[in-house]
């Protein structure tokens, strides 16, 4: 009944041979608990969040919802390992795009080893953490049936500069998005990024919110963005989702706000926000420029 | 005509043959422009800013007027030396209570060199500024006439843990703010931290430009925040004042946020918020309390 995640873009994947999260028909992920002590932090962390009534109800959506953890056969043959049970968030998807985004300029935290914190230091220089507050750790887009999914290597993705972080945040959204085309039309930006309940709208709650949490601080944890291109060209009300992944990092917030999340988080939105208001001028020029007849909606649609 | 600065908290002092800012009777602050680059660094960053257009004036006014350069004896006795020509932001205050507060949970930038970067993030941890994304460089209270400043060392300024930033932050508003004294009164939080004009307003101001602005990024650059607590008692109008100052390692954000600052300066705002919830908070128990028939205005006073 278990099999390996379709979807998973970024991570440990559980091929030829190797340790990573599995999931089920039911819309379960299993994720098996990191050594070293990771992974009953990540469980400590679920244990802890799902019980605190600090967390309103409008945040607690953002995080999957945990099942506890279950002793299952490892992927990669070595016996019964412990396992997290997660919700599956992409199983409700059908053919998902879906970027996994780390949040933060920097991934190591203070109680963390020298060797630790240098390892990680290197790495955020090395990426885009350091300069723009986040890094893209893993993505797929949906090309169409015929192209069928871009999911770029892990090699290419740790090289992604800030310049091509802005191209695949417009590419994400766009109709035109295969390999190698440049001139995204980011046709699905307003639908996508923006409305009451798009992705720009969520990220401000979220924003909101650790503008004054203080409970915990999030080092190294990914914003998974994730919709249904499919749904969204035939109009169907798809709503794109957000939730945030991976906690074994997590660490007491003391009375502080995580202010290197938010800050990146921040950056994030501005980005977003960019290439949405982009979108709509681009929208608006059209009408202009084919001399329709055509009325400009709020959301940059040309009628 | 030129002297050593009187209320100068934080950076390098005139002092024992040393080299370090003057200022003179009319308001102007000279700032010795300092080796290695830095200073003509911090003369470039004032030119670009006063020319460029995008800074707002509503955010213009949180920076030093700049007038240029200017050839001066040094205060070493070395000679002829460039000085920066600033406004002396402090000579419109009598007696000033003065915050030095440097914004960000890292001082050092992806440019600089790799020594340059060892050397910031070891003081990085070691201060506040990792844990929380600010930390006091220097200050002084005035504790009236006969007390007159609690001005704390250097050594004892790099030692603040965040207990005592916190503390700090709300001795520099209480009216019972000698040296030893934990048991802070906060009773100028409402007329300095809180109301329309006073500090968090401020600070939510440059906040929002901060979420917005990306044309520098102002690394190891601080806040200084500064009231008069006498005219404060005497209820005269005296406005407490924010400026930002130390542009020697600002530089170009390149479409990017400054999500480093603008993290710090959220943690900050934070922290002054509390001070001056908690000031409401005791001011409406005092009242309970005391039993008297008092009215709890909005900004905390008993009447």
């Amino acid at each position: 009944m278990l099999k390996v995640p379709e979807h998973q873009v970024a991570g440990h994947l559980a091929i030829d041979g190797k340790l990573g999260p599995l999931v089920d028909d039911s819309g379960r992920f299993y994720k098996p608990l990191q050594g070293d002590g990771r992974g009953n932090k990540e469980l400590a962390f679920y244990e802890s969040f799902s019980s605190d009534t600090r967390v309103p109800d409008h945040i607690r959506k953002y995080f999957p919802v945990c099942y506890g953890s279950q002793l299952l056969e490892a992927s990669n043959g070595s016996g019964l390992l412990h396992h997290l049970v997660l919700q599956d968030i992409v199983s409700s998807h059908r053919n998902p795009s879906i970027m996994d985004v780390k949040i933060g300029s920097r991934t190591w935290y203070p109680e963390a080893s020298d060797n630790y914190i240098q390892k990680c230091l290197e790495k955020d220089r090395r990426t885009t953490t350091v300069s723009l507050g986040f890094r893209i750790a893993g993505l797929q887009l949906y090309g169409g049936k015929e192209s069928g999914y871009w999911r770029p290597g892990r090699k290419e993705v740790q090289s992604f500069t800030v310049y091509n972080v802005r191209s695949i945040l417009r590419r994400f959204v766009s109709s035109n998005s295969s390999i190698g085309n440049e001139n995204s039309d980011c046709s699905f930006a307003p639908s996508i990024y923006g409305g009451s309940a798009g992705i720009l709208e969520q990220l401000l709650e979220l924003k909101a919110w650790f503008e004054d949490q203080t409970i915990y601080h999030f080092h190294s944890c990914s914003l998974l963005i994730l919709f249904d291109k499919e749904s969204v060209s035939k109009g169907s009300a798809s709503v794109p989702e957000i939730k945030l992944i991976d906690f074994a990092h997590v660490v007491e917030g003391k009375g502080v706000i995580d202010h290197n999340f938010l800050g990146g988080l921040c950056s994030l939105i501005k980005f977003v926000s960019e290439v949405l208001s982009d979108s709509k001028e681009s929208s608006i020029k059209d009408c202009v420029e084919s001399e329709k007849p055509g009325i400009c909606t709020d959301n940059g649609n040309c009628q």
